[in-house]
């Protein structure tokens, strides 16, 4: 039997998507910033592609760019909002995901920004009394950037809150939405979110593209220069299949959402249940074990001390069982996840993370737990 | 009859490509830095791409990094060069492509360096005197950024000959090969170039994926900061799919070089020929007219002054054909070509360029020559 529990890393291409893309890929190729037919059909498709996707978050047309992926566009939004409006300090925590902690990390290396890292307790919960003192400090100077939903420990936030309190000190709050777009409903008109950030792989789409959420009132520049496609904020022709393939991929969940959202948390329960049901001393990290607070899509799951992560995963690899011990995009670096150090997760214990997804069963529960307890 | 002599501004996907990619937008789902089964058969296609991109430059296999196109290869290397190396100086010409002058625009804007834009004739050569007497000035502080194919004029660089330059004089040289990796022999290990720039769907491959080759000497930093992947040079989950199809059509250009560069230089003359016969002031922008000097898949047609070239190329359009006008990328901005006007091109002749691949025929160029005659 094989088992795919490392949604949260990437997840599947739906079928449809698939169907979706196969034109764009064998025969309308023309370039969408040439005005004969041949560029048009395609224009056409990427406006399509957009509206389709701005109506599904609540967002307008013109708020909506595409870019190669759920990274670049925390990159292309946290330097462009720190040089479009001369931001001094950046607000942070120590959870985020490799994306924003490398940008913002390189930000201050290159003495542009002071970095700010809020303290979380062992929950992964940030501390709101410490981010209102920093706002308090910093206001209109500051970025604020958090993620929606932690890719390792899958603890949620409150972005209405955070963009509340963001803005009522003027500063900007972008948040990395990788793990919750297509899996959550979204009205970003609605919302007190500047930037957004999310991944089509996340959700059943292609890998290599991406969402970059601007909400109007904030003009930034560009991060990569070139012919000025994407209205000035993109260089580069555009990947047409792929943004039509994620366009459809972002209707397909959002089609389905109420019954995924409802799936999801029957697998995550029936896991939860049945390893603390055989297991003694099994616990969950961060608020993960927590269905209405986390991720439905990750339990993180700390085991009773025996061997280390790597040598579990690879155990549980050889039994066709796919998991993951690290953040969803380096999965590769068992040793030492920054967020499991962050919430001082008890060094001892390997942790192991399982994310499922709209093609996961309870038959594969069964598996993975029955291998699991053979391994231990 | 549909004509596309537009394969400059991008070409279509190879039959044989779409096929490669298929498994891995199906079936091959993993992330590649995940250590499991899934993530492991998705490394090892991508490590595959990586040597087989690497053999047909001639470069080694840590010297390619993958990219989401042209314009960011472009970007992260003049950034990193500037950045790595404490670049002041960037000499560079005014017929470059956007993704090129656009990003040393605004490194100059932003203060990091100073730019030289080198003289040029009317026929778009590049004034080598000046070229060395920037050289001398700048030497080891400076960036020698110029492209190897013209995108719209078609003028071929001779690469040895600038690479020894800026190296006799201690520079960096980084050139825009957008146009002519995949349609001529690269031997890279043999050629003084630090840096260059590729993009797939400019030789029958996907678009939103590209190749950047960083010499072995040249340590540079990321340009998108994130999860470390390509060996710490570019954050983001890699575009399996794109990055496989991409190997495929180079290696599908390398297989059929000749054969393709023949047909090419036949389709050219063929419709060079016929305008020549046919209409009596035609001429031919830059160095397009001459089969060795120029990227033998480029003709820029100059045609005697009766309508602007917009108006000319929406009649062509209304008749099945579609060419160009301006830059390859940004087809859509006819008005003010800044390589026309940078080697001061007559601003009254309406200017077209049409650009071939290997599944355009001489049937099709007798349709074009035959329809444009009807049009003037």
């Amino acid at each position: 039997m094989k088992v795919y529990f490392d949604n949260a890393a990437t997840s599947p291409v739906a079928p449809e998507v698939f169907e979706e893309m196969i034109p764009f890929l064998r025969d309308h190729f023309g370039n969408p910033n040439s005005q004969h037919s041949h560029g048009r059909e395609n224009r056409s498709a990427i406006e399509k592609a957009r509206k389709l996707v701005a109506q599904k978050l609540g967002a307008q047309t013109n708020e909506i760019f595409f870019t190669s992926g759920g990274t670049e566009s925390d990159n292309t939004a946290i330097l462009g909002a720190v040089k479009a409006f001369g931001l001094k300090h950046i607000i942070t925590s120590p959870l985020e995901h490799h994306a924003v902690l490398h940008t913002v990390e390189h930000l201050a290396k290159e003495g542009l920004v002071t970095l700010h890292l809020l303290k979380v307790d062992q929950q992964g919960n940030i501390d709101f009394t410490h981010l209102e003192e920093l706002l308090e400090a910093h206001g209109a100077e500051s970025l604020v950037t958090l993620m929606h939903g932690n890719n390792e420990i899958g603890n949620l936030l409150d972005l209405e809150a955070v963009g509340e309190l963001a803005h009522q000190y003027g500063a900007r709050f972008h948040t990395d939405a990788v793990q919750t777009v297509g899996h959550y409903p979204f009205n970003l008109s609605e919302t007190k979110v500047d930037f957004l950030a999310a991944s089509a792989h996340k959700f059943n789409g292609p890998k290599g593209i991406g969402i970059l959420y601007v909400a109007k009132e904030n003009k930034i520049g560009p991060f990569i220069h070139g012919g000025g496609q994407e209205r000035g904020m993109r260089g580069g022709t555009e990947n047409v299949a792929s943004i039509v393939g994620m366009a459809k991929a972002l209707e397909i969940a959002h089609d389905r959402m109420e019954a995924d959202i409802a799936h999801g948390k029957s697998i995550k329960s029936y896991l939860k249940e049945s390893l603390e049901a055989k297991l003694n001393e099994v616990q969950f990290n961060g608020r993960s074990g927590d269905l209405e607070a986390s991720l439905y899509g990750v339990l993180n799951v700390s085991l009773p001390s025996s061997k280390d992560a790597g040598m579990l995963l690879f155990s549980l690899d050889l039994k066709g069982i796919s998991a993951s011990g690290g953040s969803a995009c380096s999965s590769g670096a068992l040793t030492g996840s920054h967020v499991l150090t962050g919430i001082k997760a008890d060094e001892n214990r390997p942790s192991v993370r399982f994310s499922f997804g709209r093609y996961n069963t309870k038959e594969e529960v069964d598996y993975v737990v029955e291998q699991l307890l053979a391994i231990l």
